[in-house]
């Protein structure tokens, strides 16, 4: 392609609504143009990296032997009343009517839709397993759209559901397409870690989101810096160190005077002492009962946890009156010293193994210091009901774990029955026995990972694009539009990357060589190749790397051969 | 792809619903299944082929010069209230609220959201031309969608659009456009012609039609058997036969009894002639004025053509009342001789030649024979007012010319400034002055080229793809599912022509030979390679091929160069 002959209009300023830098970028290398609130039109550059991402997903879902179809973007209504989403779907669900005054909305996912073409079609567990996808327009009315295609209410999606008559059968389609998101997203040249995420009642790892980390990313997960290990910071295991102190000797138990430090920073301040020697309570209702839970001063209730802990769905904190009436003693300065017996305490592992340390005395402006187990409280249950923080290990390998940001692209999911009952998708099994399907989904969001993947791959000079979605992958930069010789060269060189079928930008405006290099590297094509005075003196011209920023003068004979070395491999 | 692994629900039964062979065909083949009134998915089968259309589109846009970018498909309603679209366009355009009640719609078409967007980077004649096209999902709610994807309400589109600082690069573009789309719809296997539409006030050659021919079509077309000629009947040119019959000696002018023949066929019939010999006549009111039109009884009027001789929009018969007070004279005995003056006449060309005619007598129950020219009527004015025939000839080439049904998958359109004037889509020519931006629009119903296809290519056993859009190219069909041989050759074929780039099916399902064979013909798949009996005795194969319906028994040896023959021509 030729500039001159392109569309592709940048922008020198920062546009002002853009909050996020793949915003900004996107807008200023103009891959996209906002329409209107959270709509967008992809430019040509935009759509070119739109399409290799496209081509990738279907390369990968198709070689793990998903079939692509396509469903329409308006839906009855009907459906969605059967599934019972018509009512609990919230306002991102956009209803509509059409001309004969009959209900649609347009799609923000497809499980109706699809359920009913295969409860339709499919009869017999013979005609199972069934892996079906599409990528396709969706629309979620978002309240605040924002981020550019980070979050928008259009947007391209690869969702995907599997049909199956057991459970193993699902298990199977599940695992390849967790391998086939890794291929997609590594094929995409995006740092990212597959997440195992809360499935509610379903459990186990019956989920995962895939995180591109970057630090604009609105989820907290922590991943281990030696090995593949990730989860939401809320479900990772904590497991207990290796490495404990050693116990200092017990020290004798006192009541001081903490007056007004209610919180671990204050008391454990005023005390001269770190939060990491203190005890923390908090309390929970649990079916009426009083649950107390004790933590380090440093870590963070999960209540996630607690409630699997307990066996409950989730957990509520009891109201501060509450807690004075029933336990007799003032927010602020509870603790687990001197307790009725009828009081559940759940304590997380870590802090078994800490000795004199501080906790509330349970009146008013008081504190304990040099509390410890057994002597002084009753040993309680110890679980693991905390936060992971950057000092735990790795649950897999014992690896260092870090905090890391994560913006979702994908999520696999075993949905089970949901669907296939509400909807009554059942197969007849060997013995002629009615059972509802077992179902799976699988989504990517196809135009978010633009955004992502700019969010991870950009520098003060603009985007930074991996070869793989790259929208041209060399750019021709002639410096002096008025040599012959110049143009000559530029163009056949032009022709030969072409017929390796890479894909070329050569920059034939008449501009400033400072104009052409700032937007080439605002555009952010990996290989960018400068005729410019060492052509005519040498017959050399510089090759830039864009993500490396490094350039290297070389002999205008050896040009493709170095492209070949590049992209070929 | 292994049928047992496909997703490819064939019917035995016609399907009720379905009126057009195509739509009958795309549902027995498992194409398309229903979702709701004039939504439809694509099933695995179906989407190869839309796919392939899709990338034939692609590939001759790009080749041509345009640029593909995606729209929204929500649009704004503000934009086509400034275009005055969003009052005037009627019921198929589906307006909807979002949750914060703000109007929008579902794009049937883009005119006003591509205006937009070049309105807002455009600024110098420099800027331009651009042309800029989207494959994308359009909404249209149609009153009474039907005939499967040939009329639904959510459909396919190319559509495309190019701005320009004048005629003559508009000129440029809509040749080259013209040009691209007869590769496209060549490339997809069509019969079509391209057809000069009716544009009403910018005329000339401002618009085309893509008719794909089939008798199941909505529109009458003109064609030459000899020339690549077509035009909609109504706007064909009508020229005058060099082949006059010799004018009969001219006979006495009589007034004949003709009691309750009002009509043409029943007058010709009453006195024994053809209605070849006579002339009727219409009359239309024109700006209050008294408008006669006389036509040979056996063609019919193109009030076109006439509005156009007389310089005005549209005329309108005038009602018979009126006639008999303006005229005295009744309805269906109305002529041309002895008329006041102030009535004007237009006579079509072909009645120019006629003597000796038939002709009302502006008398009840009564009509002229023998009336001839000059002799009895004063000479009208003589010009082209009536609709081609099949007896007619090419106005191009002289060609005998046809009247066929025509399927519309293409239009291009030379817009003019009708959506830049109205939102002020601008640019500055070389002196600074404020021009519209002059914009021509291209459409293909991508989608619907499935059901042209089909409907133009089909048998009694089922669909007859041509190779390009084919979703499969090959089939391979093992008779004895139980002979290990058979089965390895099945495999390695297929193994072979896979990695020849020719997508093939492979029928490994354990059905009998009779459904394998129907299943292949319905699905329309060129060639079939059956292994059957004679692999075991003479280790030969057949080689059928769907068009044709010829088979021969070929060596298994010889199978991979006659495919390479068939698909590497």
């Amino acid at each position: 392609m030729k500039y001159s002959q392109f569309f592709l209009p940048t922008l020198k300023e920062i546009p002002a609504e853009a909050e996020l830098v793949s915003h900004k970028l996107m807008l200023r290398a103009g891959l996209i143009r906002k329409l209107a609130a959270g709509l967008y039109t992809f430019m040509p550059m935009g759509l070119k990296v739109l399409q290799n991402i496209k081509q990738i997903v279907r390369r990968e879902m198709n070689r793990s032997g998903a079939l692509e179809i396509l469903m329409p973007m308006v839906q009855p209504a009907e459906l969605w009343q059967e599934s019972g989403r018509w009512e609990k779907y919230g306002s991102e669900l956009l209803r509509l009517k059409d001309r004969h005054q009959r209900d649609f909305c347009l799609g923000p996912t497809h499980e109706e839709v699809v359920t009913d073409l295969v409860r339709k079609e499919v009869r017999s567990y013979r005609d199972l397993p069934i892996n079906l996808y599409q990528v396709q327009t969706k629309f979620r009315d978002e309240i605040r759209p924002r981020f550019g295609v980070m979050r928008s209410r259009e947007f391209v999606m690869k969702d995907g559901y599997s049909f199956h008559a057991d459970m193993e059968s699902l298990d199977e389609t599940y695992r390849k397409m967790y391998d086939c998101y890794c291929r997609i997203f590594e094929s995409c040249g995006l740092d990212f870690r597959a997440v195992e995420a809360d499935t509610g009642a379903i459990g186990g790892d019956a989920s995962h989101e895939f995180m591109v980390l970057a630090d604009s990313g609105e989820d907290s997960i922590a991943i281990c810096k030696s090995c593949r290990f990730a989860a939401n910071l809320e479900l990772a295991q904590v497991i207990l160190s290796d490495s404990q102190e050693s116990p200092e000797e017990l020290s004798e138990l006192k009541k001081v005077h903490t007056p007004q430090k209610g919180t671990i920073d204050e008391v454990t301040e005023f005390l001269g002492k770190s939060p990491e020697n203190s005890v923390k309570t908090l309390v929970y209702l649990v079916n009426e009962k009083i649950v107390m839970a004790l933590l380090r001063g440093d870590h963070q209730l999960n209540e996630i946890k607690l409630a699997r802990f307990l066996g409950v769905d989730e957990v509520a904190m009891c109201d501060s009156d509450l807690i004075e009436i029933r336990l007799n003693a003032p927010v602020g300065f509870l603790g687990p010293v001197g307790l009725p017996k009828d009081v559940t305490i759940i304590a997380d592992n870590s802090v078994k193994s800490l000795n004199n340390f501080i906790t509330g005395a349970n009146e008013r402006d008081y504190h304990f210091i040099n509390a410890n187990w057994e002597r002084d409280i009753p040993l309680p249950t110890f679980t693991d009901i905390r936060n992971i923080t950057a000092n735990d290990k790795c649950p897999k390998c014992q690896g260092d774990i870090e905090i890391r940001k994560g913006i979702e692209v994908g999520h696999i999911f075993k949905l089970g029955t949901k669907y296939s009952s509400a909807l009554g998708a059942v197969y007849l099994d060997k013995e002629g026995k009615t059972h509802p399907i077992i179902m799976g989904c699988y989504g990517i969001g196809v135009s978010r990972i633009i955004a992502a993947c700019i969010e991870q791959n950009n520098d003060e000079n603009g985007i930074i694009f991996p070869q793989s979605i790259s929208p041209f992958k060399v750019i021709i930069t002639p410096v002096d539009m008025r040599s012959q010789d110049v143009l000559n060269y530029a163009d056949e060189l032009y022709k030969c990357i072409s017929e390796l079928g890479i894909e070329v930008l050569l920059d034939d405006r008449d501009e400033r060589a400072g104009v052409k290099f700032k937007d080439s590297e605002l555009l952010g094509i990996p290989v960018r190749i400068t005729i410019g005075k060492l052509f005519k003196e040498k017959n050399e011209v510089e090759f830039f790397i864009r993500q490396e920023k490094t350039s290297e003068n070389i002999h205008a004979s050896c040009v493709i051969d170095k492209i070949k070395e590049i992209y070929y491999n």
